[in-house]
């Protein structure tokens, strides 16, 4: 078993919740789509310096192994939405027969690619144990001879963070750092520290094999995967007479009315950025700021986010103080005192801290992401509210750019 | 953290399976009948010289506290029973509000006094929890300061016992072990090491929070509790024209009508010799015989019992083969080894291993119990195919055997 517990993942729920009802989205209505995910690595970090290729491979290729257990099953299968089953037998179905695609690795100078390509609700699984397992890897080799002081400066920063949100009480958060921690032991001990110095802040964690050992909500909304995958779809059929704009348009349409139609209340909490939250915010109707629970804030100025969120529903003529917007772009305990410092009482505050939280030992944090980057062949674009997150070819992001009216100029690095 | 480690048990889910599957039975069927449960040191172990009773009293006491976290009601609701849910929804309400009831502790001499009275479906639940607290503080009181070697013994027994067991990879069985284990952390120990070692001979454990670790399936039958309750509240009724017999044969026809029609066939393994198993061989109805799917084994002779079982299916002209016997009553490898070598073939075999399996550390085991005693003030009786094991006053015990044609001379006192 020592051997065993090495692996960065060992469960195929070790994984963030939002994988599994976008999956169940995904496989109830574009089984079939195929789909090719890209590691992007965002802060360029030379990965092949501290990772050898062979224990890459290894290790990605063990995951390949994992199936769900009966227990994990079960659990996802007794999770409610409302009154009834939040996943479908039929899901479960598919969840129980699930193991990780193939996938293609290269070393290229001093990093690696990483991709798969395949039907959407299979190769989407891939995104988090892929993170998670190249991260870490990555800080396994960064660290190796002082793993022990990285630990003891992450404890001390640890306890600094819970004396520091001891102060506000009425902030709480969720964890949402499964795909960037330091290591899988790591994210386990900061969890179990929450859960007992200051378990009523502690709202939840994205990683569900995690929510199912400390008895946590597992907590998550929807990615940019959906909009982007569904937007490349729509721009390549080409309906006459349908501009640009309105294809952005009617894929949030889509979105936002099945997603409702499939979960209604409890997951919805709306991720605005891919093609802009300007855009989202001059173009979404009323009844999705009236029928939604709130945003999600991933990308850009977090106060001017807030801001405009109150607004759309004011215009709209919603008392914003019963919506809530969900915050989770770079966040640390003191981003998330200033934001609820402005926001409390003006529209309700949620907090998904990832980075800072579970992979914050003294060393710089890496930015990684995997993300879908063609469907059907055909490219995706996601623009963000800042311009170093964007991704998809020069001359697709321009298209998208023009449709949306795209104005951020902001580009600001990812430090996680 | 560190100080609830220590706790012999930190989960409503460590209990047995049974518990909860003859609980939703208890609670959809009898839900405020009064029932009485007795701690009975069968061993007569002397508890007090080694169990502190201010210790034993918190710990009783700090169980109290213990409720069923979401993750564990959500694994819960998610156990399926063929197509649909084990558990309704109204029975799970009734979990996610459990906390166990009231206790009356009283020193007595060398042991302790422990009981407990209240609504069925309450106080039930309290039998697994505490036979488990006073095994593990009666066994680190005896071993202290040798517990290392205890458990240096343990593993090597397991270790033969492995050896032993890989020499027959058709024996299968499983853990029924909880109640009377060394500590909560050995039974976890044992647990993971048969699941690295033997995974496809051990077919599950009875403990459904280790089931829920490992991904294990959970496994139970029934226990003496259900005719023993019943048979108390059917001779109070004093039902004109109704022989003794006949009201223990009615106790047995609704219990086996009732039960299956709950659980259908997954769950249909009869336990019958709460009466004497000559009883329930002589006067069991062809259609028991042939819509469950076996009976268990908990007392008497084994060998005998298996032979008895197989003449009843052939008197009914059903074919032993296509069912089973579980044999669950003192069980070690060699007697498992011993019984598969006789029924192979002739009967299906299965096992549920309890205290050779988890409390086999070089110190002897002893024999505690926990029984429904009173059913509304009504005393209940329990004669098994082995007088030791027989509980009751006297009388009582007098009638019902006299109503069950009860013969059994064997009096064998209990190893475990």
């Amino acid at each position: 078993m020592k051997s065993f517990r090495v692996f960065p993942v060992t469960s195929l729920l070790d994984s963030d919740f939002y994988k599994f009802t976008m999956g169940q989205f995904v496989f109830l209505n574009f089984p079939n789509v195929e789909v090719e995910f890209e590691l992007i690595n965002r802060s360029r970090a030379p990965l092949a310096y501290h990772i050898r290729e062979a224990d890459l491979r290894a290790t990605l290729t063990a995951l390949r192994t994992l199936r769900l257990t009966q227990s994990e099953l079960s659990y996802l299968r007794g999770l409610r939405n409302g009154e009834g089953p939040l996943f479908r037998e039929e899901y479960l179905d598919f969840l129980s027969g699930l193991s990780l695609p193939r996938y293609t690795l290269k070393r290229d100078g001093d990093t690696y690619r990483l991709s798969c390509r395949g039907p959407w609700p299979l190769v989407m699984m891939w995104e988090i144990p892929a993170l998670a397992t190249v991260n870490e890897l990555y800080y396994r080799g960064l660290c190796e001879g002082r793993q022990d002081e990285c630990i003891t400066v992450g404890d001390k920063l640890l306890r600094e963070k819970i004396a520091l949100l001891r102060t506000v009480p009425n902030l709480s958060f969720s964890d949402f750092g499964t795909r960037r921690r330091y290591s899988r032991a790591w994210q386990g001990h900061v969890l179990e520290t929450l859960v007992r110095e200051i378990p009523s802040q502690l709202q939840g964690t994205s990683n569900v094999m995690y929510a199912m050992r400390y008895g946590l909500r597992p907590i998550g909304t929807s990615a940019h995967e959906l909009p982007m995958v569904l937007a490349a779809l729509a721009f390549a059929k080409n309906t006459p007479g349908v501009s640009d704009t309105g294809v952005l348009e009617s894929v949030h349409q889509y979105i936002f009315e099945h997603w409702f139609e499939l979960y209604g209340d409890s997951l919805s909490i709306a991720l605005t950025d891919t093609f802009g939250s300007d855009f989202f915010f001059r173009t979404a109707p009323r009844w999705i700021a009236e029928q939604w629970r709130g945003t999600r804030q991933d990308s850009g100025n977090p106060f001017r986010y807030g801001e405009e969120a109150i607004r759309w529903y004011e215009r709209h003529g919603i008392d914003p103080s019963k919506k809530v917007v969900v915050w989770s772009d770079q966040l640390d305990v003191a981003l998330m005192i200033t934001i609820l410092e402005q926001f409390y009482g003006r529209i309700g505050v949620g907090f998904g801290i990832g980075t800072n939280l579970t992979n914050d030992c003294g060393v710089k944090a890496i930015s990684l992401v995997m993300k879908a980057m063609r469907a059907n062949g055909h490219d995706t674009v996601k623009l963000s509210d800042n311009r170093a997150k964007a991704t998809g070819p020069q001359n697709t992001v321009d298209r998208y750019s023009a449709a949306a009216g795209y104005v951020s100029t902001l580009y600001e690095e990812c430090r996680s």
